[in-house]
């Protein structure tokens, strides 16, 4: 997306102006690490010093990082990111940095431990404060509180109802908190009302794909609404299942981009904007929507001329790439933030694995990447062969560890003693034996497993609990089969036209799936084809549509019937998968939250 | 508890009175299974019609169970509800109980999609119906809804702000739904200035230790308020780590017990009582809250003299007996619930596996309960001793699978082909050969296998992920170790005074704890002593004091860091363990959450 696309710019009148300079600090913090994320606040304040910005403005929850959870009502967790922030305050002014005007989120509470309706104890908030020589000139909390999909934020916070308006340079900026934006009325309406000359706008948000176009045409709305110029600034980096895009972007009262940030990179986006001076002081009482505007001056004098500042502009990128960037985030971050440095995978010679694979490189490298083949009498030549090929390519650690070994002694042992193992607990046993072999490999030398299941078999439950599923996260758990081969002829393609040697092998691209546990299993023996599974997917489990509205939209009712039960009957299986990165609305993680325990199916009603 | 607690009767003046006959139906619905549900309600309404009842109540949400989760946001789950809903009404008056005035949990909700700030899509509702001679004569929505705990209402519900008054053979009946009860205010006050007569409280309240207790003073409470008898009824059964304990209750408006339930029971409780006649009609406008009172008259004329009819007051258990009713029925109600109708369990002979299989025959019957000792070249001899003779006294299925083969077999396989194991990857493989088994054996004969973890060892990971850690569901979950040997010695000698043979060797209860996957190998290795552990884990998990706090109250300090490091690092193991009975504040289930990526320590703060 470019500039190109912004409508005609409408006619303003002529009002005093200064030319504010302000700076977006596209952070990516770690939640906890409250020390290391003040540490980078001093830091990225002292880069926004250096290019001359009168305000920095820091992500949601920057002090403590996001989501925190149940830590939200720990009263020590609380204190120590009250007292983090207050001394912050101090640190950026010892640092030099005190004249910028800094814009921190932070989680503020009380020591308070009744407990009333709808408050959690402690009253913790969702909270920002304004930080100006080694003060905290100003704090407010979030208005509107999400509390669907992955927020659950009426279980840890308290609303707040004021607006923080500080005057920088003649310029009245009013600040507001993530979900404040994104709810009609309250604070943006408030900023009308007060006046405002800017708005800023600190947040969490979580990516999704197609969430950038969602986000730019709110933050056009809102300016719009508020009648001035809108930054948003967003975090960066994994977190469990969530991944921050960043997409920082600045728009001005018309719709048109100021500057836009990457996704999926830490940036410190500068920019200059022309915003209408204060006249008289914004109003005493209460405005939209019962809030009150907390006014403070910092300075009243307009912005000295200076150099212009070319402000970025980043360009969008394809779906896959972004896609591709989320995942490669998502699991770096993931290894480095728990602590590991290196990863072992099951590669098989399918297309599954060869993508994991391939994006454990992206994320922290071939040289850290330990892959393993672990063939059984089942496996196919071609299998062991591409699993080789995936590996040459890639430079990865490679070895080989057959199963039959430990597969012949259980089924021996609990042959001769119990009973003999067949079917399914026989195929099983294979998947779990190699399940037991890398988690053996993991406690041995350290690496994080990584699980390679897609979402498609996450959904009817086509893996093998502590078999496959063994693992610390799953990256393409939120990656229907059908996208899994697209991000795979994306990956290559993308190579050769940078003149690299394509990762996966094409027979990995092109074979038919097999889990290779007894001879000749496809999995289409037991499940419908993958792009029809898929679409079936995305309508049953995104779109939440009934059995009666997919054999409406023409989907055999046999293969429905069958489809959904077994979504259904799976629920146990996806709460024990590992976590992986969240691509799409609903992916199997914290925002998709079923009972095990379910009688419920789409036909069980009488008719 | 008995009633000569009861405090002294305050004088009140003489009004004219009707003598109600009510039933509560304290039932064991399942989530999901509307079909099953509706036939209950049929099948209760006329169990209470054969008692001569004027009224019937059943739990919160009794149409569809509780708690159903993200089932409330799909259209087709509230379709299900509201059609089988109103279907009950023709289905009561065609059985020929129409007669009965029949109050009943549904979830309601409507076609609309668009979302609203703290509107869910399609406005689900925690609703109960009033059905009478076929018809549904009032509904109403619960008014208070937590967020707290084990509860996410603001996610699923839009609360409700009318109050139903039914006039019953005089008598203006005023109904509440659960979360209504335990706050201020709401439609407890609104009951009061609605001047009814009686007030009718049907809930769905998970079971907690000393729950019974804190519900009984609370149900005083309200019915003083409200200036009339209150009547309470609540659900019972198992449901994922909930169980629901029944304990319902009725009090006179000076809090002396009418009836009461027992727990863990299905019970139809029917009592008679002598409630003021209604004097004219309730307010027209808000009452209470901004709470409108919605009355319906059914009969106005006072109830007929007839026989009275004893209601039971059921006596309160000790502790031990109640947790381990909770215990039962809660993996009675996993395994039949599910669809299984055995278990497998790996009996070690020490106190863990012993408690699991004294539950597990309670809850099934020793003859649904499938034993496996597997001993590896470490374990001692009293284990395997100990193990047979746990399944000689109980009557269990038991067999014994070495698991040296399978070991030798990885150790040597992986040793050769990439690296020997030492340390803790050969320990935890030998548990892990372990897990394998018990899901060869879980395939194979369609057994669900039970998890034997504890609560403390589950705080600070002291167990093999994929390996005990294996199961679909885990009685002890939430049982600190101490709790552990307590029940056992309690059930033991329950046995012992009905003269039955004690199930749990006292060797297994005697003797110190130990993993035994190294020589010699005890769990104080690793681990303060049970008793102190256990003291530590409570004051952090349960009651979330920070570490200062610890090391104020006693506790050595590199004790304290070292369990407070443990548990916080075993975020991920606790997230993977099967669902287990909650029997506290803060199980390790959906009531305390945490992200996995978190680099807070109680420490980490800079002085």
């Amino acid at each position: 997306m470019t500039t190109s696309t912004v409508p005609p710019v409408p006619a303003v009148p002529t009002v005093p102006t200064s030319r504010l300079r302000i700076a977006l600090a596209q952070l990516n913090t770690s939640v906890g690490d409250i020390d290391g994320n003040c540490d980078k606040i001093v830091d990225w304040t002292g880069r926004a010093a250096a290019a001359g910005a009168d305000i920095v403005a820091f992500p949601e929850m920057a002090v403590v990082g996001y989501q925190v959870d149940d830590l939200a009502l720990r009263k020590s967790f609380v204190r120590a990111s009250r007292t983090a922030l207050d001394a912050l305050a101090g640190r950026l002014a010892e640092a030099g940095h005190g004249d910028v005007v800094a814009v921190v989120g932070y989680l503020d509470g009380s020591e308070a431990t009744e407990r009333r309706s709808g408050r959690p104890p402690g009253s913790p908030q969702d909270a920002m404060a304004v930080l100006h020589r080694g003060r905290v000139i100003v704090r407010s909390t979030k208005h509107h509180l999400p509390n669907y999909g992955v927020f659950d934020e009426f279980r840890y916070f308290v609303p707040g109802d004021t607006l923080p308006v500080v005057r920088v340079r003649g310029v009245d900026v009013a600040i507001a908190i993530c979900e404040d934006l994104w709810q009609d009325g309250g604070p943006v309406s408030a900023a009308r009302d007060a006046r405002a000359g800017f708005l800023l706008s600190i947040n969490a948000s979580p990516y999704e794909l197609d969430k950038d176009d969602v986000r730019l045409e709110l933050v056009r709305r809102r300016a719009a609404e508020a009648g001035c110029a809108l930054a948003y600034v967003n975090q960066v980096g994994g977190q469990d299942e969530l991944v921050f895009d960043g997409d920082s972007v600045v728009v001005r009262a018309d719709g048109e981009i100021i500057a836009r940030g990457g996704q999926f990179t830490e940036e410190l986006i500068t920019f200059d904007v022309d915003a209408a001076r204060a006249d008289g002081l914004p109003p005493a009482g209460p405005v939209a929507d019962g809030i009150t505007v907390d006014h403070v001056l910092v300075s009243d004098g307009p912005a000295p001329e200076r150099e212009p500042i070319a402000a970025p502009i980043s360009e969008r990128v394809s779906d896959e790439a972004e896609i591709w960037g989320a995942l490669v985030l998502g699991l770096r971050d993931y290894v480095r933030k728990n602590g590991f440095r290196s990863v072992v995978i099951a590669l098989s010679g399918g297309i599954d694995s060869a993508l994991s694979t391939a994006i454990a490189c992206d994320a922290i490298g071939p040289e850290n990447v330990y892959c393993y083949s672990m063939p059984s009498k089942y496996s196919s030549e071609h299998s062991k062969g591409d699993a080789a090929e995936m590996a040459r390519r890639t430079g990865v650690h490679f070895g080989t560890v057959p199963i039959e070994p430990m597969v012949r002694a259980f089924l021996d042992t609990v042959g001769e003693s119990v009973q003999q193992l067949t079917g399914v607990a026989e195929e099983n046993l294979q998947a779990r034996v190699r399940g037991t072999t890398l988690m053996a490999l993991s406690n041995q030398s350290g690496h994080l497993v990584l699980a390679n299941g897609n979402k498609s078999e996450l959904a009817v439950g086509y893996s093998t609990l502590y078999g496959d599923a063994v693992g610390g996260y799953a990256p393409l758990k939120d990656l229907f089969k059908v996208r899994v081969w697209e991000l795979a002829r994306w990956r290559n393609k993308a190579a050769r036209e940078r003149g690299e040697v394509p990762p996966i092998p094409e027979n990995s691209i092109a074979k038919a799936p097999s889990a290779e546990l007894r001879p000749g299993q496809l999995d289409t023996d037991s499940l419908p084809d993958y792009p029809m599974l898929d679409r079936l997917l995305d309508l049953y489990v995104e779109q939440d549509q009934g059995r009666d509205a997919l054999i409406a939209a023409g989907f055999d009712e046999e293969v429905v019937d069958r489809t959904l039960r077994l979504v259904d009957l799976a629920e146990y299986k996806r709460r024990q998968y590992p976590p992986g990165t969240k691509i799409t609305g609903k992916a199997f993680g914290r925002d998709r939250r079923l009972p095990i325990t379910n009688a419920w199916r789409e036909r069980s009603l009488r008719p």
